[in-house]
């Protein structure tokens, strides 16, 4: 970390930070796979070896939460234990048995004057992550950073910066173990909101990308002031259709699935549409089985005349992400107006279809501008793991770059190889 | 394009255009590859159709540019004559036999739980392209846009707004003959810099990202103002390393090949790097070859003790792409330095190394951050056509989303499709 940080404006501050970054980017791209895996091990027996630290620094985090008022999700969410400290050092060595992206080769062909032409990934650069207070990030987003070969700032937030700190010392010991560069991973050691305002204007060009992960105001605030690019993650806004021709037994159970299992995840279920010709039919049991598990439903009209005891949904139900045991649901006329709905309230995250008709399933994930598509899956697979893409750093919802899971692949850029044997354009 | 333009504030207009802009692209993504093939075809025969009136715009438009005192080239680029015109009809009939990229299956795996995951390409939605006064690009820009699914819209430099009205109306003749929206091609109507000011807003959400192509004032002033992605196309510094393992008579082709063939395009080269272990020997062959071709070289105190008739070059030759009979030359102590230099004075564009040794050559490859890296071959070939992808609207020197050639495969994004027989998540 930096030191003498107190004697430094904001904007110096952060200028230091993004010149160190680029420097030590340099390094990172060109060092080699073990390198970078020993790196990450030396970050885990860090971590472990400061459990101590990194305990007491969150103890002071936690009473500041509990002295503001914070919730009770949002101080579970900033509280670390001996177990969750265990669970961030093994998350770090699980990036090491993740591929190193850099330098594989996405394409590779000839052309008939004989040059041979290979797209190969590279890293981005520097990457910045800002955060809302959940500690794990600080060493999840470091690692996967890089693995990718790039460096990153990360800017927590201002709840659980000791833990943060703390967290980032035992990870600075492991780079500077393995001989990689401590400037590899930084974190912004101010927690005024100007060190963001100085990132979003991008480091004086030191910044490639700003990865935003927290609540819609958050992401909101970096898309509309950034001058970086953003690989952004909206909110999941999801959506389940349940079809005319969607089988019973799979509309039950995936339902359940994709709002129960957990609530609190972006891949959760947020809103139902059910087909009028299956409402009678299907409605029923797929609301005794959510009502079974204390789930509120938020209904239309219709709905409410099917199912007992369910609320009538606002406008604004339509556009909320509840993240908690609270479902809105409809009834559609048909495949059009699902998609319809889905185009006017949802957010480019996840939507899915149970139906048994191929057809309809075939338009619904062409037309349906999601990142994620579902056809007779849970929604909660929503996830880079559940992908076989590894640890994800979250699940982009814009068009440019990286869309849904975004892993350590989708950290890197490419460069086009051309090999030649002397050829010159005629 | 609209009617009664200038009843309405640019403001409201651009607004306007946007609305339009984003309901053609919601058609644009689900119409079928022969539609848009149709649409081509037949926006090529309105094209050579209004050959008259093409003519009869730019002859106002040159008129016009010659009382403004136009230069030579200024002037070429934006002349068209019935060849000219002909080769734009011939080049929307070219990208009929491109793939079309929307719905092609990138990737595609399965999962051990038996769920089938399948990336797909997907239009990018609507692209706003700025450019100055080529006519052609109108044709271009337009075509591929479309090709790809995507709406776009079109804001030309205003030295050349008649040809590319008289152009664009060609091409909605075209579109509207074979039943695709009218506003999936859109020109800006008006030439003030305040419409380029709302494009770079975004309009209201209705663009979702920015192509630059001209000059570095223009691409700057979009990178620094523009609240949306930018697929920016700086300028071409490209560089060739004549490395001590060069062999002579590559090095002496390929740089008179790189800097003469044609020295206006972004590929053309212009710095010169040579390995001092072969500059007395390789060097006074290469400044023969362009000295036959009245080639002005612009040398270090070195290059000048090698070479008769080098001018002394200044700090400023290092950092200048001239697009002309012009070349800077350095001598160098070693690979290390040449690729140092890049580093500093480069513009991420092309830069290229000749030399016999494979591992000079990889080093180089892998270290130099451009979005092409030659061995053994014409900086030439930087070009979407040389390298198999069909027509492109520029070469994108940044690191995100589309790097190198811009065809219509990197006007597209993805989702994910994920099949599914009933999977909950454990």
């Amino acid at each position: 970390m930096l030191d003498k940080v107190e004697a430094l404006s904001t904007e110096a501050l952060m200028a230091e930070i993004g010149t160190r970054a680029r420097a030590a980017g340099r390094v990172l791209a060109n060092a080699p796979t073990k390198a970078k895996n020993n790196a990450l091990m030396a970050m885990a027996k860090a971590v472990r070896a400061a459990t101590p630290e990194i305990l007491e620094g969150n103890a002071k985090d936690v009473e500041a939460m509990k002295a503001n008022g914070q919730t009770a999700a949002f101080l579970d969410r900033g509280t670390l234990t001996e177990e969750r400290v265990e669970a961030i050092a093994k998350a770090l060595e699980d990036i090491v048995a993740l591929d190193d992206p850099v330098g594989s080769v996405i394409a590779a062909w000839e052309r008939p004057n004989g040059l041979k032409i290979e797209r190969v990934r590279t890293p981005l650069g520097v990457i910045g992550v800002i955060y809302e207070s959940r500690p794990n990030v600080t060493a999840d987003a470091g690692a996967l950073c890089l693995k990718a070969g790039n460096a990153v700032v990360l800017r927590g937030g201002s709840d659980t910066v000791n833990s943060n700190k703390a967290i980032h010392a035992a990870m600075q010991n492991g780079l500077s173990e393995a001989g990689l560069p401590e400037d590899a991973i930084q974190i912004v050691p101010v927690t005024d909101r100007a060190a963001v305002g100085e990132m979003l204007r991008g480091l004086n060009g030191n910044l490639d990308v700003i990865v935003p992960r927290g609540g819609r105001s958050l992401v909101e605030r970096v898309q509309t002031e950034a001058r970086v690019p953003v690989f952004a993650h909206l909110e999941g806004l999801v959506h389940i259709f349940v079809d005319k021709a969607a089988d019973l037994e799979k509309a039950v159970s995936i339902v359940t699935n994709s709002k129960l299992r957990r609530t609190g995840i972006c891949g959760a279920l947020e809103t139902l549409l059910v087909h009028k010709d299956v409402a009678e039919s299907h409605l029923p049991a797929i609301l005794d089985a959510l009502n079974a598990n204390d789930c509120e439903i938020r209904g239309d009209a219709e709905v409410q005349s099917i199912g007992s005891g369910v609320l009538e949904a606002s406008e604004e139900d339509w556009s909320t992400e509840y993240l908690d045991k609270i479902l809105s649901a409809m009834i559609v006329p048909d495949l059009d107006a699902a998609i319809a709905h889905i185009a006017k309230y949802g957010s480019n995250h996840t939507d899915c279809i149970i139906t048994e008709d191929q057809a309809a399933a075939d338009r619904f994930q062409a037309e349906v501008d999601s990142a994620i598509v579902l056809h007779n899956a849970s929604t909660q697979f929503a996830d880079g793991g559940e992908f076989g893409m590894g640890a994800e750093i979250g699940i982009a919802t814009g068009r440019m770059h990286a869309r849904g899971p975004v892993g350590v692949e989708q950290l890197t850029s490419f460069k086009y190889k051309v090999h030649g044997t002397g050829q010159i354009r005629p």
